[in-house]
């Protein structure tokens, strides 16, 4: 099967919102193997939304809409949609139910036009709404299937993986099934990573290896489909171990994860609490590190020390070496990462100081980045990074180096 | 003249990155007057991008590409549309020099397959790619006008402001002109400040008024078009002077800023200080303080307070207090709050306490929240919210709070 995700709304086509959607469709598409080979994105009109129509019956299976099914006038998916098919909008009881339960529930008072949402088209299965008032839908006609999602995505996406998804899967059947994998790396270029696995990828046909540069970071995403004599996940196992073999110093995860995520997951393992004393990224590492549940367990404070007088004074560096060396340097960062483990009482400290930009600073270029890792009972350890980019790149890869050296400093044996 | 945005690209139909391309082009191309009528993504797959192109043709007047243009086998945007065009690929000596003096720059080493970047299509203006090496083109024919685009947002963004958007304005003359302008809101739910505004968007015609909700704000998009006998900007005006006598007080700023921002201009045109004593938001506030470039001027230090030992022993909160009436408490925000700004000595101090979730906490749901915020020779006052939401949503917007909060205490008068 192969499918067209449509989004309706021309708050994308302003440039307003990006469309989240079709990338979360999309995955979830793939790992029911089904093929995405359109997004469209189209505004609230009628006439156009009917081309946009027209053109996915011609070349795709499954049509998938998001958007437009609101109460306000401009939301017109399910009145066009009807309209091409020729079926008739009907009030379902059940979604009627529980939008007036949503009011309650959210103690507002409901509006006449909401009652649209509750209207869907006729013969459709109803994908129940849990987190917003607009129903989806799954239509079946002789030649294709259409499922209809509301546009939010805190609506849309719950409502696809309890309800969408089985939806889909029962008129897929079980022929051919893609499995994939996505490798996280860090600490290697996209070119160089790719030269070391350049035969591979030459000779990809199944599994696929496609690479992808974002953030800092390198994917491998290795795409295997599989038939009743062979086995995805193994011809993916195999593939993986090749690439390991080569690249595996730089490897940190595998699909949705993130470096915080793994350091969280480590240092939970090993009972171990952290603390940091931020410099150049103002508090990030800390806001990355609480915003997994449960960080309570491993992280109790930690301070953000912008101005020297802050890492003087709150963070107990000695003036001297500020004064000798500034704070952009090994001997700043080696004081900030013994002395915040001592303070917050943790088994690790680190600390980041350096140049964000795009101004340079005490001489040293933005981009110039100290970072300082003590762990109980070892040497405290400083890295010295030099970067390019922007503030912001700068900052948000400042606090991946942080993660990757904890990670590989309480792993060495492993590699 | 009306436009169409087709991405390039398997890893956006396999969910792998978002298009954000998409959106930063057709808030661009709205600025230059464009109209953008849809979007497309297809992949890397000669065949259907052919077709893809087949229906721009039919729809679009501008075609802009992103994506394809890199050194490897799947990059097949400008063979693609060269062959559809009939025209031949040539090589670009300065892009040719300009990769090599990439390569120099980076200290990296050139590989053959990084030639094929400098190819471009025959008779395209080149459009000089300053952060990569792929350049752009822009193309004229009889009927349509083509831009090819890089798909990395870090080269294609820099290089569409630089050369794109006046190779666009040149051939667009100078008719009827869109202007658009964007109100936002923060403390107020999209269906209450719709229902406040109601008789206007329900008359609207010239200027058109679109709502959008987000990330806990909502946003009024107002667009107007003139030509020779009227003013847009007048029309705005007007516009928005009605929008804000009805729902002024939760107003914050216009276009592409944040709370955040926003706070900072203030706090510097005032020459004021702040610092932060975070619990629940774990430095989020202090993240994206110091995001903004030059925030040493108004923020030196801050404390990330995640457990109640953190709060007593490094912001001096007394145990009585959090023995009495728990961390997540008025009592605990306001001692937070008067504490941080003496201890950092700064003119304002704010506090984050409460409950990010998903688990409640000393008894108290995910999503309560004391905001403390202390000024100078004023009271503190403590804001107690009840959010609901996921964790990050509830983290979030209690960041945005807390700027409004600081905001509308300095500003008081002017409400």
């Amino acid at each position: 099967m192969n499918a067209e995700i449509i989004a309706v709304g021309s708050e994308l086509l302003l440039g307003q919102i990006v469309n989240t959607n079709a990338r979360f469709l999309s995955k979830q598409l793939a790992d029911l193997g089904v093929n995405v080979f359109y997004h469209t994105v189209v505004g609230d009109n009628s006439d156009r939304l009917k081309s946009a129509i027209a053109i996915a019956q011609q070349r795709a299976e499954l049509i998938i809409f998001t958007g437009g099914l609101g109460p306000t006038k401009d939301d017109l998916t399910k009145d066009t949609i009807a309209g091409q098919l020729g079926k008739k909008l009907v009030l379902d009881e059940e979604a009627m139910r529980s939008i007036e339960w949503y009011y309650e529930k959210t103690n507002r008072v409901m509006t006449e036009n909401n009652r649209r949402q509750a209207l869907v088209i006729e013969g459709s299965l109803i994908l129940k709404n849990e987190n917003g008032m607009a129903p989806g839908m799954f239509l079946t006609t002789a030649d294709h299937k259409y499922m209809l999602l509301p546009g939010p995505p805190s609506e849309m996406e719950p409502m696809f993986l309890k309800y969408g998804q089985a939806a889909i899967a029962g008129v897929n059947g079980n022929q051919s099934r893609i499995e994939s994998r996505v490798l996280r790396f860090f600490g290697i270029g996209e070119a160089a990573l790719e030269a070391k696995i350049e035969d591979l990828i030459d000779q990809q046909s199944n599994p696929t290896i496609a690479p992808l540069a974002g953030d800092g970071e390198v994917t491998l995403r290795l795409t295997a489909r599989s038939d009743a004599n062979s086995n995805a996940e193994a011809m993916i196992d195999k593939m993986e171990a090749e690439i390991i073999a080569r690249v595996g110093e730089f490897f940190y995860g595998y699909n949705e994860t993130s470096l915080i995520l793994e350091l969280s997951k480590l240092l939970k393992s090993r009972d171990m609490t952290i603390s940091a004393a931020e410099s150049l990224t103002g508090g990030m590492f800390q806001q990355e590190l609480t915003s997994v549940s449960g960080a309570s367990n491993l992280f109790q404070a930690g301070i953000v020390c912008y101005s020297n007088e802050a890492k003087i004074e709150l963070v107990n560096v000695r003036p001297e070496i500020i004064e000798k060396h500034g704070a952009v340097s090994k001997e700043c960062a080696e004081e900030l990462a013994v002395n915040i483990s001592s303070i917050a009482k943790s088994d690790i400290g680190i600390s980041f100081t350096g140049v964000a930009g795009p101004d340079s600073l005490e001489g040293h270029q933005a981009g110039t980045v100290f970072i300082g890792v003590h762990i109980k009972g070892q040497p405290v350890h400083v890295e010295h990074l030099r970067m390019s980019g922007s503030r912001t790149a700068i900052r948000s890869r400042s606090v991946k180096y942080g993660c990757q050296l904890i990670i590989n400093r309480l792993t060495e044996t492993r590699k």
